[in-house]
């Protein structure tokens, strides 16, 4: 017999981890394995790798210093290189002694919501957001994610508003909003003059701020990224998964102002260290400012060029999706094709894509949109690959055959 | 404000690292800081890195792969070579799939009390036991450990067993014995005999065993090591920490052949992954059997010649000790030297050892040692500078000085 957080763990386990391995276990390879999976379910940046390998080939070799114990939410180096980083990208000042490094931004969420949250505590959650934030901030913490649908960014502050006042008539403590900003998986990038006011309403209302700021550097639009760090009351959560395409390398920080919730998450992090090995590895990477500030230029340029190839399929596909200013993925609309009206039609489809084009994208309702039909498309694979994957799509939605009703895997 | 989780680990922060973090920050060294600490207080294998710095510095270079996404509790690789090892070391067939890879031992004790227990189980923990399990297996977890003290190893199990039934007469669950085989912090390795009369005891009142086997390969003595590995109810725990001296690697490992314990686990390990290029160097090292098996050979001589070096200077000194057979500290009876016969006075005599020595060891109130006066020593740091502190603190307690009676601090 298991524990009840263990078991309520393994009844959630993240749809998206599972979708990622199913699809990674038999991969397309135009030769080798033309019926294979191609996975543009999973964001991960498969764009930079050139840019990476030289700069990590030259690693210095590792020292006994660096196979030792040493602080336990990252070493001093490691924390003030990413200081340095983060006040450029995030356009703060950020201190070394404001971070508090974990092995991941998994972790760092859940050590930040650990630190805010008794089991039953309620976190405001604008929805369609990133679905693992039901793993990463409710599934060690105990805390409850309220989904909140926004129609469009201008209204999400006064929905966040208005789902606080709800829970707390229903006899919930509301302790933090939390939001992925640039947005996964609209790659909105919102309006700073939105997050401002969320920020008045979190702070009337005496609630926290966690912001997941991941694609931070990401933002390939125009509309200007307005990062909410070093703001009162806000816990910002960054990595090296998505902006530097590492997401293997398992290395999240947080970063806050408020002591009590910086001390808190040091105790936490003591559960999730990263390995002195790979943060001298990434303390490497970020000791040359001006190949990060070049590697990142590219980045940002290579992201926009597949983002843009990639819409354009969608477009003479035919199939609508949201305009995106950052981030992995599109946001695509394909309600008109669904054989039910519902969020099991809205499965259907999902199971039909992937047997009939063995391209794996992900549902809508794993983002807790709130209407069926959603699906998130990520376009940072290698581009040949993603080109494939969305031809095949755009035919087999385009391909007249019988509308599917009634079909019922 | 923060979570009750987050004020009881702020309140409860484990008394080694804190000792550790403020012995490092002003070490001695024989010319530059002869007045600095010497840290005896720390586990920390500092007698075998010129062996491993060779293989290391031959690690193959990162790939791609190894910067990707990757099952979070280990690559198959890593599982599959740690299996291989710890088949050889434990003596017991271990496999892959078997296995959850975590960032650190502790990680992985927090896993598995995270799996077996709900807020307010409770486990017993024979005592005196290593210290950070009151953080590692109930910080997270919730759980309420029993420290539980005997005699004498022959008397270990029916002291569990009284444990178990006064914790149930006292309307507790029991969900679990824990215990660190070679024991930490007294070196004991349990004869094979006592072990299966623990298992014995585990099994007919329905509770599960947590062993801590991180020492399995430092095993100097005659008594010969016994694994509890692959037994029924056995969840064990490993780490390259101890046997391979890489403490800041934070790779540990939970072996289980429960598929429920694993599944949890499992789930957990989603929150504590460790890095694929740090399990990349790690399958590097294991990669080469006869090399390991050379290493783990030389690393228990000099393991040896170390405790009977710190052996024969407590001895000289006429400071009464335990023997050990395994492990990494020596532990020492100075309750001769007590100024008060109770923890208060243990307090008192640690911190005019640090003070006046400046040799940082940790008191048996850390490893809940049933009565005062019990240290922990460790001699596994640089031989000479071990030689220096053990003279001093000889010096130190056999200069004859006024009984320091009434000091206070």
């Amino acid at each position: 017999m298991i524990s009840r957080t263990a078991a309520a763990l393994l009844a959630g386990s993240p749809a998206i981890a599972d979708a990622h391995f199913r699809a990674e276990a038999h991969p397309y390879h135009p030769e080798l394995r033309p019926d294979g999976y191609v996975n543009l379910g999973t964001a991960e940046n498969r764009l930079v790798w050139d840019l990476l390998a030289e700069r990590i080939a030259d690693r210095p070799p590792t020292t006994e210093q660096q196979t030792r114990y040493a602080p336990l939410h990252g070493t001093d180096e490691l924390r003030d290189r990413i200081a340095g980083l983060l006040t450029r990208l995030l356009g703060a000042p950020v201190k070394g002694d404001q971070l508090v490094v974990v092995s991941g931004a998994t972790s760092a969420l859940d050590a930040v919501a650990s630190s805010l949250c008794d089991p039953g505590d309620a976190i405001v959650v604008p929805a369609p957001y990133y679905g693992a934030f039901d793993t990463d901030l409710a599934g060690r913490s105990g805390a409850v994610l309220l989904p909140t649908p926004y129609a469009e960014p201008q209204a999400l502050p006064e929905a966040v508003e208005d789902a606080v006042g709800r829970a707390r008539r229903d006899g919930l403590r509301v302790r933090a909003v939390a939001l992925s900003s640039p947005c996964n998986p609209t790659g909105r990038v919102y309006p700073a003059a939105v997050l401002d006011r969320l920020l008045e309403v979190a702070a009337r209302h005496g609630v926290e701020v966690i912001a997941d700021e991941v694609y931070a550097g990401s933002v390939f639009g125009a509309e200007p990224f307005a990062s909410l760090a070093g703001r009162p009351g806000v816990h910002l959560v960054w990595g090296f998964a998505k902006d530097f395409g590492l997401p293997g390398l398992k290395a999240g920080v947080l970063h806050s102002t408020d002591p009590q919730v910086l001390a808190a998450a040091r105790a936490f992090a003591y559960f999730a260290p990263v390995a002195t090995d790979t943060q001298a590895l990434l303390a490497w990477l970020l000791g040359d400012p001006d190949w990060v500030d070049g590697f990142l230029a590219e980045h940002r340029r290579r992201l926009g060029a597949s983002y843009r190839a990639a819409a354009g399929l969608l477009d003479a596909a035919g199939i609508p999706h949201l305009p995106a200013q950052a981030g992995f993925s599109l946001w695509a609309d394909l309600a008109a094709w669904l054989p039910a009206e519902d969020f099991a039609g809205e499965r259907a489809l999902w199971q039909d894509l992937l047997d009939r084009t063995r391209v794996s994208v992900l549902p809508g309702e794993v983002f807790h949109a709130d209407r069926p039909g959603r699906f998130r498309i990520c376009h940072t694979a290698d581009p040949a690959t993603v080109r494939t994957a969305l031809t095949r799509l755009g035919a087999h939605l385009t391909t007249p055959t019988p509308r599917p009703e009634g079909r019922t895997r």
